[in-house]
């Protein structure tokens, strides 16, 4: 049973995926075969894992891969079957279709994405905008959802390095929140809130972590845990899968960059990112600005926070970004 | 500096507090001095302590306490001063005003809420509205937030058995949300949406736990975590602190089964609970309900999961109600 269903008071959509259970009845974090001392994803184990949808080499002829993306053997998701909707009483349920795909960003087990060479890292974009751009042609998905959970209490089952994407037929709630809140601003202002936000911290830098020619990192004004960071385009730019090479390339290198500060910072701590992109086929395009979203793990996130959407940060961003900027990576 | 912050796009509100980084700079669960072995909540230990903001007695007499409400010592929130709301260029703030208590549940550092009688759990419930009836006295709060974090997973820092309260000049995310559903419902159909959800719960019983003369537990339709519980007053009720005495002891009943039927269900899990209260002197009364969220931690919550608002559960609320009732107590 896989399945798409709605809150009926706040509209909020969950997965029901008995199929993520399936190996441990309450914990729906197995993303792979886990045995003891055995990974699916290292080389050498390639028939662990589904097909690949995409892999790019180092070597085409010895068959030396750099990246493979595979679909997760546990899926959240389903791709195949038709997108139904139906309603249940007063309750409303969707099929649960959708692509649930691994990157794997490395053959080598034991490097991590912060301390690859950014030529590594810029393979790593480029296999989620090349596989979002491919996933944008199946007309039943409206968002390509992708993450990446580094560490155990990020919520990675797995410890070679790796980052995750789910196509869905709906929007997740925070994004379409973000474009609720960026359409209000824009039918106020007639401008961007995301290009406001960023001339505001390039302008005074008391959050501003660093930056380069095409990108700049911040710790956001309302950040809802120490050393929040986002990464902007320093120009408005709407989808993610849109930027260009060389952008990829300066993405990269700032990406790796904060992941590094992160780390010297806070002890390579567990983390998570999100990129947080319109949705497929978006029209409203001055009123929607892409952007990554990095959260480290350094509190325990209370229930009582998710539970309440109110969030409690002993730590000013003005001092997490100057720590940031100050440490030497 | 303790300040409440907007994020200026999707308008939510957090609170930075560096009281609450004081003892451990990047943990903010630090509630009281925790030395190795000593408990300020424990009978005999009431010096270490705030003066108290309510007591319950077992003997006047003789000073034995049952339960005491108490500042909390590293606040979240300051109750001193007045409600400033400021512009800060394109963002916003106000000046972080609010009050922070802990409702020492018992002098018994042992026993927790589950397992204590089912008049002490009344206490508790009792206790909650006290505080609530005072506190919605000051003019400067709109909210005020009733939750108990139980387990160090859940974010408890004492064992102790304790809840919280905090009283807020805004009001959390999540109950705006829900507030903003249930009217969108309420102006669709003249009904409120929890009493609707009540009635198919009732008469399909499939995700209903258990009820009481006054009260349901049910699985949500559409949770967010395996073995998320919501308890509901059977008949329409806005406000938690307008619970007349009879209803707070039935309650208090069904909440001591439910604890206690998750504790044999899951192996007496860590969990949160919230209670979902309409805001303070909140007039549209037909279009909100009061409840109690119960979420057990019997999986990571991913960073994936709260940064886009979008989650995956493998445990259907059939299943998890369906062994909710059937498991013996």
């Amino acid at each position: 049973m896989i399945e798409l269903r709605k809150d009926p008071i706040t509209g909020r959509w969950v997965i029901i995926s008995k199929e993520r259970g399936k190996r441990h009845p309450v914990d729906s974090r197995m993303i792979t075969d886990v045995q003891a001392g055995f990974c699916p994803f290292c080389k050498g184990n390639e028939e662990h894992t589904p097909p690949p949808t995409l892999v790019y080499y180092d070597d085409p002829k010895t068959g030396a891969w750099s990246l493979r993306v595979v679909p997760n053997k546990f899926p959240a998701l389903r791709i195949e079957g038709s997108l139904l909707r139906k309603a249940d009483g007063m309750y409303d349920k969707m099929s649960g279709i959708g692509a649930h795909e691994v990157i794997i960003e490395t053959p080598d087990h034991e490097i991590m994405l912060a301390d690859m060479p950014v030529h590594r890292v810029r393979n790593v974009l480029q296999a989620y905008r090349d596989r979002i751009l491919d996933l944008a042609r199946d007309t039943r998905f409206r968002y390509i959802l992708v993450f990446k959970n580094h560490g155990y209490l990020a919520g990675a089952s797995q410890t070679h390095s790796h980052s995750q994407l789910i196509a869905l037929p709906i929007i997740p709630r925070r994004v379409s929140e973000e474009i609720d809140g960026s359409t209000d601003y824009w039918r106020h202002k007639q401008r961007c809130v995301f290009c406001d936000i960023l001339n505001r911290e390039m302008e005074d830098r008391q959050r501003l972590i660093c930056e380069n020619s095409h990108f700049a990192a911040i710790a956001p004004y309302a950040p809802r845990c120490p050393f929040e960071t986002w990464i902007l385009p320093r120009i408005h730019r709407t989808n993610f899968e849109m930027t260009g090479d060389l952008e990829l390339a300066s993405l990269a290198e700032l990406l790796s960059i904060v992941l590094r500060k992160l780390n010297a910072a806070l002890e390579t701590p567990p983390y998570n990112y999100l990129i947080h992109n319109a949705p497929l086929h978006f029209e409203d395009r001055e009123q929607y600005h892409w952007h990554i979203e990095i959260m480290p793990i350094v509190t325990h996130v209370a229930g009582f926070e998710w539970g309440s959407g109110f969030y409690i940060n002993p730590t000013p961003p003005e001092e997490a970004a100057a720590f940031l900027r100050s440490v030497r990576i």
